[in-house]
């Protein structure tokens, strides 16, 4: 089963960014430790702060993987793009977030990409990440 | 371990309504299911189609359990008793959906629970259920 | 022909509650009255004040009757429970209402369950019910 | 006891338009059906697509007849004058609809002529205006 | 001078319609004392309970008349039709209400007319109609 | 007959404000005028930048005149406590506005004075004074 | 190919309204030009300024032309009853434009037409008639 | 002279419940103070996490007492039935809260409560009830 | 203990404004009354129909009083200053309404200063400033 | 005469993409068509899938091309960027549309773009752009 | 070049009103400062808590000064008079703020005065009035 | 001390946009001339017309800058993912305006970037970066 992760806009810096919302670990340590325990799992990633390269690389992950988890972040609550890249594709995809959005500012509970994806999982830290791999293995 | 999951109202039909959207199996079957794939986890359960039974319930389950799971469906849009049960208790609680609320009428969007739970799991069918135990597993 | 009417909040003391918009009679009056009219119907009847109740009632009468009178009272305006528990069953329930509720507060002028029933009958006094018994006789 | 029946817009070539909602029969059909159930009832009849006809009729029944019964169709939502109309005469008005105008798009959910009649009944087909006769004779 | 004034909608039937807001006497009975008291103006008049007609009339009478008196009604608050026809001839337009139409129901309180009119005059009864004849005289 | 003028926030600068909106001439230049043209009134006159000196003005104006007309200006659209002296005094208030305020910033289309007031007269230049004197007259 | 053009509320009166916007040429002159332009194509017209009489047009339309062009000016924008009449009829309908109507006032952003029609073109003075023709063409 | 004091959901676990906002001490120790203090005033208590069991012992209380104290906490923000009840009866209800709910999230700021008790009273914690009892002595 | 009561716009006619809702008595006459009643807090007064002067007043008060009893009347539903006052002083002040404005106009539901007081009492006529100063007191 | 095709986000995998909206044919096969059909225009071609390089294309083409065809797809709706760079510009846009826009989800029905072209052509499946093309030669 | 600065209401009590926004010197303190920092620029100051003296303050500048700053306080949010009297002078103003509005409660978002000034200045503490007054130095 | 400067989209032909709202010179020019002036500064500069380079530059700035000053253009009204950039960094921002944007389309009037800044400044033309490069020094 391959699985490719897709991330948006700031998690590039995640160890860096608002700690205390985040976390201290980079996005990358946290990837070994997944791949470490879904070893049967063919994990690849992906991470843009553009909008448009989030909507192309949905694309081409199309023909090449079982399933895309992706962490759209700020762009979750404004892109109309990529949640039309979502419907356009027929690789299922989930959408996790780090933190619970809904504690936070208005602005960022709706999302664009919620009516378009398999499911949601959220505020569960990084942890939200092996749940959705849990998603697609049972 | 211990976990208390709390089904709200119409759930007790479950496998009877609306099939195309919540399924063919009832929540007890999956409940067996549940407890065989997770021999660790002392689950138990309780339903109840009225909005106070279940801020009774969150109230006394708080000392008793580990973590609750709760999937307050319709009173997920509409209760804030529930919310204020979820935020006066210290036992964590994951808010889940077996459907993907956010395709379907706009007054399921909005949910009072999820700002006051630790995260939310919807979409996956009763599969949600599982993700949530392995969410306070892991 | 079985037809079941369920009353929600406050209709127990019709008669007392402002007679002004409801009219003097009490419920129980009118139900005989009713029974009377329509001899070949057998009209029974359930009332509660909580809305999970109603929720429970629905469910348990869709194997017993041929047609459902719902008259949830302030539940028409507040309760996606109600709502989801009439898509839930397959008997038909036809929406009353004793008073005009347009002519009412602005919080009466939606309903949760008119976009679920077969159709709604309001504004005619204690007759909605008889009108409502009409449109499964019809 | 003479009862005036005023249909909206659209309504003449009912049987032809969207029939999966309003059904193949046409209104003149059901006329004579009606005329049939009720003959201690004067039926009239009067249709138009003109908002201003359907005013000046409100006017021109009001001396004539002990009841009208309206389906304003399309003007339902958006007249303002023909709600002035029926508030400016002193013969009792019944609004009806064939559909259940709920289940439908937003902007029929709102009428401007429910809060000045004497009730509305929608949602039953053609029975609609059986039953508002029916609201009359009772 | 020659002034033109438009009736709209129900106001065909002043003195009959709403009296405790209108008025008892009728449009006719004031249009003959208005004439009494300008003989120095040439007052003509037309009424219509069909918006169509009113825009043609607002038409037709701009070769004809040196301003016009528009009491729209209903159709102030709902006709775009209107008020495109206004600003499409040349001849100046004073909008006038019998009522405070700011004490009534909030859709009456916007008025597609207003901003395209040269003023208004609202809330003195039938003398509205005097003060917009005196603001095209002084 | 003893009139009373109140204007409010800035039309003590009227003639050197926006003359394109307000025209050229001073108030106290149109005053002038006024008494002139209407000799058998006694018109008075009060012009305050200060919201609650025109809420004062109005409650000690109540004993003393037997009209007021209001051009609150700015406050017209920002003041419930002018609002709430109008109902507070029994002497009658009509209210006036120099320019077209529904032809202007949106901000200006609400105003909190209209619901409480006799009558409105606003878009007819300085001219609006006058006419409302005739409200008073006629 | 049969075309039936239907025009709207003020547009009898085009060249005299508002011509920076809609221009000098009046419909007719354009009307001449475009049966020049296109002598295959049997072209009919119709206009009015009466919303049902619209509604009564595209009725009886239907039987008669291949295509429908209408410019529902004004009622683009309010008409429930022009919307209903273009779904209950089969033959296909293209709303078009003249100005750009979302340069203009708000209220004309809002189209109850573009919904049940096929397409829309706007923006290109009387042009989009002619376009309109080319997509029925095409 | 009789007091019944109603109290709604998680209010039982006062004490317990965000310390912070409500204080330490349980309503029940409040309660024996708030006797000890209004020795000549018979004070009754009721506490009910469901709605409508508030509903009906609103109506119970209706013949055996003098006033209604009712904080109705969470439902305070979402009962249409609660507000029904009080309506209902002809008992005075005053409303009070322990914190200062505009302080807090904007979904608790609207009361459907407030429009129809005597009076409201908040914010001054459990000294709110207290003062609830004095407006009914004095 | 020293008690400072601020009265807002309005309040200064008491007794002669809607006397249905404010009652027939001055203020003047009611603060003998308190001062009656309670002789061991020195109580003294202020009002003003002038927003900023009820500013002034407050930041005044700050070092003189223990406690500041604000009826801001029309202010509290438009004062920013006011609630900003109220911010930057540190004795405790207490909201207080003569009428329940839950009531009354929608646009006095919103108060801009609940969120800045300790508490709020309204709906108990002069009552409430009696029940503001036992709140000081207990 | 130049004409310049600028196609936003998902366009690149037309016929891919949910077939049943946007038909089974890739872009360039289309286009293809396109320069056949109009051989005297030069028709060059942009498609990306990132907004900015949509906004540098604008900018560059401004010098290059008599006209722009723009499909923004996604962006239209979010894409303030991209109006400013229309408005900045001088070469005349078109902007077009595959499907019926107003059909579809609801943030689908405004468009930053459309008050800063000349026209809009929308809801002809790939016509469209022959339409627009046509808008230019005409 | 003289500079005259403007303070609204309860900016008189800088240093005490909550330091941890405003900071812990007068404004008196900082007048001396800048002063000493432009000593060729003429600096006059006046504050005030009534709107109404603010607009005067403006009137009365108009003629004596080469620029205005104006800080406004609680009515930046609510006054249309201040905004009016803005665009009545000719002599240019600069909005400045000392704390960052926008990341204070959503009714500080909004401002009345932005729109009509030349430009606005916020979030620096004092500095923002030394860097208005740099925006007219420059 | 080090300053960088960010411009958003299509500021890159600032003299040749709508040179009416933005000046005739550009950006490059004023860059020079802001570098003679501030010699003492280290002044850096980066374009772009795509929001997620805009993402990374201010990531990049992060480590070697004292001071960011950030025009984002168009996208200061609909990135999140910029304001959420802000906040992940360290290093001051100050968000600047050439034109006064509450003057213009009401979409510019909300900024997402306000709230997570450090101060703003706008409308003084080219100047505003000169005053953000003062409020850096100060």
């Amino acid at each position: 089963m391959k699985i490719h992760i897709i991330n948006g806009p700031n998690l590039n810096i995640l160890g860096k960014r608002e700690p205390e919302i985040y976390g201290k670990s980079s996005f990358h340590e946290y990837l070994e430790e997944l791949k470490e325990n879904y070893q049967d799992v063919e994990i690849s990633f992906f991470q843009s702060n553009i909008e448009g390269e989030i909507v192309s690389e949905l694309q081409e992950a199309d023909d090449n993987v079982d399933g895309i988890i992706l962490n759209a972040a700020a762009y979750t609550h404004t892109s109309v793009a990529i949640a039309d890249a979502i419907k356009a594709i027929e690789t299922p995809v989930v959408e996790v977030h780090i933190s619970n959005v809904f504690e936070r500012e208005s602005f960022r509970h709706y999302s664009f990409l919620s009516p378009v994806v398999v499911g949601t999982i959220g505020g569960f830290g990084l942890k939200s990440y092996a749940l959705a791999i849990e998603s697609f293995l049972e």
